[in-house]
């Protein structure tokens, strides 16, 4: 670039400030996707209302409701074995029916999700798991504009172990180009984020913990024990995140920067993915195949040491730089 | 899943019905943003125009649109040198201030571009590089519907290669779930190209070559050099890719098949990326880093003979299966 002859440097100048009016009008586009977002976020909405309704118990399907094919030949031959099973125990099946019969909706629907998804299951410890049984529903609420953003919605039912109904995070995004680097702008990006209270029935409160600590008396010499009470792991923490000051020069600390950088991540993939395909990732059908987001490396063959066999199999790689390979929804946004 | 009790099982399937009918709401959103594509691009075909323009040398920018800010102190920098070494030898600079005066345009501009980004460096050989430096605009053209798409145009110069001023390459993409996996539906699909006839001059196709065979008579021994025209590695095999059949059950062999997927992915990247930035692939600044594409990988630490001293930097990987880290364009779409 350096060596460029004047008049070529000055032109490429020219197609920089070009470049820049480019970018302001991609970032009026990117606000019209995220309008259309929430046009089409409401427009499901009522199959979404339906779909808690299913997992709750609160409606039951009709039959014509509970055809799909695909899976109708397997259940066949389950049927068929059944059948054959039935004569030899009968009564044993009978029981199993009636049992059945006292199942409500889809127990542990968004739990099983949460279990299945790996960066969720990371997130959820063993003493979550009797709480997050009795959530029925992850709603989206769509802020538009002024802040753009979204409201994450986790309904419960009534239970042991708090008092809210809905504990809700919030996520503000901005769709503006930076000042002092404008060309880095690729759409909206989460930059904070705000969880809620959590109204904790006496000791239930899993995010917490007491730990007992014996103390020495510095002349007496004599030993008393005190409890403390630290933080405990708990996918509850997801509703208390750690605030971004609102001066947006004062720089975090890496370990914060890292904490939000995956809360923003999380925050972003329940809303775009799991809510709107949540029975596929019950069931594991909408679970990634993690081949599908590894490329072959090429040129990455330098050590003669290394002898992997599987070096065969690897292809060169095709991929354009940052071009995506598998199909991006258009609500991606990117996360600080 | 197949342990559910037969109820579940049921209203598992109510909710598939109902994932179907958000999939095909989600397709029509995929429609209406693709529109929204069309739209912009059109917003921004006079600024693209200009760019042309300047690029081809047709247009020169006055002084007032080749403010750019942050380059303008290196640049000071970088006269005050200039004033110095002016000083001690004037003549010189005089000889090269009417040797820049006859620079038209931004020579080279594409070429650079092809130059720097690996992937369509790749493709690009030593007997392309002197054709391409005619090219002085790609545009591109949207199908809107029936069928959706688009066509990259390649503007060249009146050259000694071919007579076209124009080369053409058409991408189909198909928006519309498979019938027999409705959930794999990721939005717009590349699913065939089409290239363009290219009208070689005499001697300059550099897309075959011939080569000698000597080949032996059988019964007289006799012996006979045989002149063959085989195909030639060149940039502009890309005007000429693979058929997809029309019958879109044929299989394709995998070669065909990993050549088309190549070829969609640059199509799809030169539509989405090249063409929007154009002056940023030109200074590098658009260059992807790649360290944001990597991500770290976790427990693979298992050859106790690989001592890596980059491990300690490693973090825990925090990214949610298949959730973008870094923004990427509503205008991505799947290739095949």
């Amino acid at each position: 670039m350096q060596n460029l002859p004047a008049p070529v440097k000055r032109r490429i100048k020219a197609l920089k400030q070009l470049q820049l009016v480019t970018t302001n009008i991609e970032a009026k586009f990117y606000e019209e996707v995220h309008a259309l977002e929430c046009a089409y976020y409401k427009m499901c909405a009522p199959l979404y209302e339906k779909r808690s309704d299913i997992v709750s118990g609160v409606y039951e399907p009709t039959d014509e409701q509970c055809v799909w094919e695909s899976d109708d030949e397997e259940e066949g031959l389950t049927n068929d074995l059944k059948t054959k099973a039935n004569l030899e125990d009968n009564k044993e099946q009978k029981k199993e029916e009636s049992e059945n019969e006292d199942i409500k909706g889809i127990p542990d629907f968004w739990l099983t999700i949460f279990k299945n998804v790996e960066t969720l299951a990371d997130m959820v410890q063993e003493h979550d798991e009797p709480i997050l049984k009795h959530l029925y529903d992850i709603k989206v609420i769509f802020l538009e504009s002024n802040p753009m953003g979204f409201v994450l919605e986790f309904h419960f039912e009534p239970n042991e172990y708090f008092s809210n109904s809905v504990l809700t995070k919030e996520y503000i995004m901005k769709c503006t180009p930076e000042k002092n680097d404008p060309f880095s702008f690729e759409g909206p990006e989460i930059y904070k984020c705000k969880g809620c209270v959590i109204n904790w029935k006496k000791g239930k409160n899993v995010t917490v913990k007491t730990v007992k600590k014996n103390q020495k008396h510095k002349s007496r010499g004599s030993i008393r024990t005190v409890t403390k009470t630290v933080q405990n792991d708990s996918f509850f923490n997801f509703f208390n995140p750690p605030v971004v000051p609102e001066d947006s020069e004062a720089e975090l600390d890496d370990d914060t920067q890292a904490l939000l950088t995956s809360d923003f991540e999380i925050g972003h993939y329940i809303r775009e993915r799991i809510v709107p395909r949540a029975v596929l990732y019950y069931t594991g059908e909408g679970l990634e195949d993690e081949d599908e987001d590894y490329e072959e490396e090429e040129g990455d063959e330098d050590d003669p040491d290394e002898e992997d066999e599987d070096d065969e199999e690897s292809s060169p790689n095709n991929a354009p730089p940052g071009g995506k390979q598998q199909g991006t929804d258009p609500n991606d946004c990117k996360q600080q």
